[in-house]
């Protein structure tokens, strides 16, 4: 079947083994498949990401990042046969989505990062079928590969222990700051500011609830705390406990993940915040502790979802409670994997695009 | 009357003005002040401590690192005299202490950070008469003294979320340290593993009740996580979960203040780690934040106490809850504190030295 590999730090379209499904297994044809900000950084960074998965404790599961690697972690698929023994309970021909690992040979693969197993940028997939969902409620295709991304978000929104008044902030309107935006929308929270220089990024965060939308080019996004009830100070937090009307947590989402923005928001954010670090740095950065420790900052770093918060990020979707017609600004073929990567570096350009290896 | 003044960047013994006190205020003598690390630190880098701490948002205060300074904020005191229009609750011979703030001309004076207002290391200072809470139960004077540093350890662990199986790692037994080992042990928590390179801090360790103690030039205390029940791996306590057996949250004290602890702590704790920052790093640090996000570490920074830990604290000290009895290792009148600036820079010298303007 066809695919596209990473092979040399490049996308080349190609033949790949066709797949049997084995015991506890579903074979699928891929629908579509979202391209994430992690495969553009994978291409060219892989082995940077094993060496820092190495040193977050990952066991070593002989990934080896010169070899071949089908990514593509973010889709919709449709059954097309079960592995022995299955119970079937969902048909060849339902429309699935899933976490993107699968049992295999008794080991977790992690689809999309796997030299034994593609991910979504291939025609077909081998999924866990006690993991598969069905696509409920007339759901599209497309929309239903946005599962995935917007899973991130609703896991950052639980770890951010949101109070009834509380502010929150999400610094960064790409794919995981837009996630952000829906999963704050969708449980009800608000204000929510949401800050990104890109027009097109702002126009998205607007059209999923984001109460303020800011371009920081133009205004400083933290100037908007004191009128939403938030003093950045410590003094005039206390200030206005001391009257009976403490100050709800104020929550920052750092949706960016580039050096320095960790800083610039330890010392932009009022004293007391927390900040959901859900924007993935790889490099090396710099903070002053001090400054932290003065404003009783709270860094939450969070990294993927539950199975709970997967399934009810796919019924939001389903029931429209997060609304994202807007977000698929394109569609490519397997032959056009390697022109999206490129395009996507544009912010202008697009918001999320899908592969359909089928087009 | 004397005090110890800090001038051009070092330590005089000098005459300064008398104190009268104003309207909601009282005059003390001072009958002991312990000298903390900050004062060590701010006799050298008082301007960039005042740097860090308007980036943090402090208001200016007109505080002038280069005008004269009495350093001194973990006293205990004997009411003297008191002001105009005075309740005289407490009557002049009552011992007391204090957080170190006092009203005075309509502003808060950080005392022991003040231009204006004398620390501990005077022979009298003036006190807000509401703040003032008399020594119960006998404590004595030297013990009392500690309250103002103990209270750091019971609000570090009053913002850790403890929960009821939750193990403690306390990395670095100088003063912040023991404090939360000893907050830790009077709020019934543990285990509670506390290292430290130093046999003498090790020792107070023990005595503050730590169950397991540990020299990380033997043995890193990191080992220590398996055998009590919290895998360091996410997969594994996954494992755990699965069986029913969810992991208490495993909660590290930063407690030492030295830049790359930080990161340190985040490769090296178990996945899920809370990190409370309680040691006050005043240099530029580095993070990876993707080990940080991978392992979902949150990274809590502390500083200071409410009105509620203080006066907790002090009740705990009275009743013996906390032992304090062998922190004390020595004693200088105002002439000897610039020797025991210096005396403390070696961690087997002393714990805590606690300066008796009456010696």
């Amino acid at each position: 079947m066809k695919a596209v590999i990473r092979r040399e730090k490049r996308l080349v379209c190609d033949e790949i083994a066709e797949l049997q499904p084995g015991e506890g297994q579903v074979l699928v044809k891929t629908l579509a498949c979202g391209i994430c900000g992690s495969d553009l950084h994978a291409l060219h960074h892989m082995e940077h990401m094993i060496d820092l998965s190495r040193r977050a404790g990952a066991a070593d599961n002989g990934f080896d990042p010169a070899a071949d690697t089908v990514f593509g972690h973010e889709f919709c698929a449709e059954i097309l046969d079960h592995g022995p023994g299955s119970p079937k309970t969902l048909k060849a021909g339902a429309r699935v989505v899933s976490m993107p690992v699968t049992m295999h040979n008794g080991a977790m693969e992690a689809l999309g990062f796997s030299n034994r197993l593609p991910g979504g940028f291939a025609e077909r997939m081998l999924l866990t079928e006690a993991m598969v969902l069905e696509v409920p409620n007339g759901l599209s295709t497309d929309h239903a590969a946005l599962t995935e991304p917007f899973a991130v978000g609703a896991h950052a929104v639980a770890k951010a222990r949101m109070e009834p008044r509380s502010v929150a902030l999400v610094v960064g309107c790409g794919p995981v700051g837009l996630a952000v935006v829906g999963a704050l929308k969708a449980q009800g929270h608000g204000p929510v500011i949401a800050a990104d220089f890109s027009p097109r990024r702002r126009a998205a965060a607007e059209r999923l609830g984001a109460d303020i939308v800011i371009d920081p080019a133009v205004e400083n996004p933290h100037d908007r705390w004191e009128a939403l009830g938030v003093p950045k100070s410590r003094a005039a937090q206390g200030m206005m406990a001391m009257m009976g009307n403490p100050v709800a947590r104020p929550v920052v989402f750092e949706c960016v993940g580039s050096p320095g923005v960790l800083q610039s928001l330890i010392e932009a954010a009022p004293a007391g915040a927390q900040i959901v670090v859900a924007g993935v740095c790889m490099e090396t950065d710099r903070i002053e502790p001090s400054i932290a420790i003065t404003k009783e900052i709270e860094l939450t770093f969070v990294f993927g979802y539950t199975p709970e918060e997967f399934a009810l990020t796919l019924r939001q979707l389903s029931e429209g409670i997060i609304d994202v017609s807007h977000l698929v600004t394109g569609k490519v073929g397997l032959e056009g994997v390697a022109g999206a990567f490129t395009a996507l570096g544009d912010p202008e350009a697009h918001v999320k695009i899908l592969v359909q290896p089928g087009l």
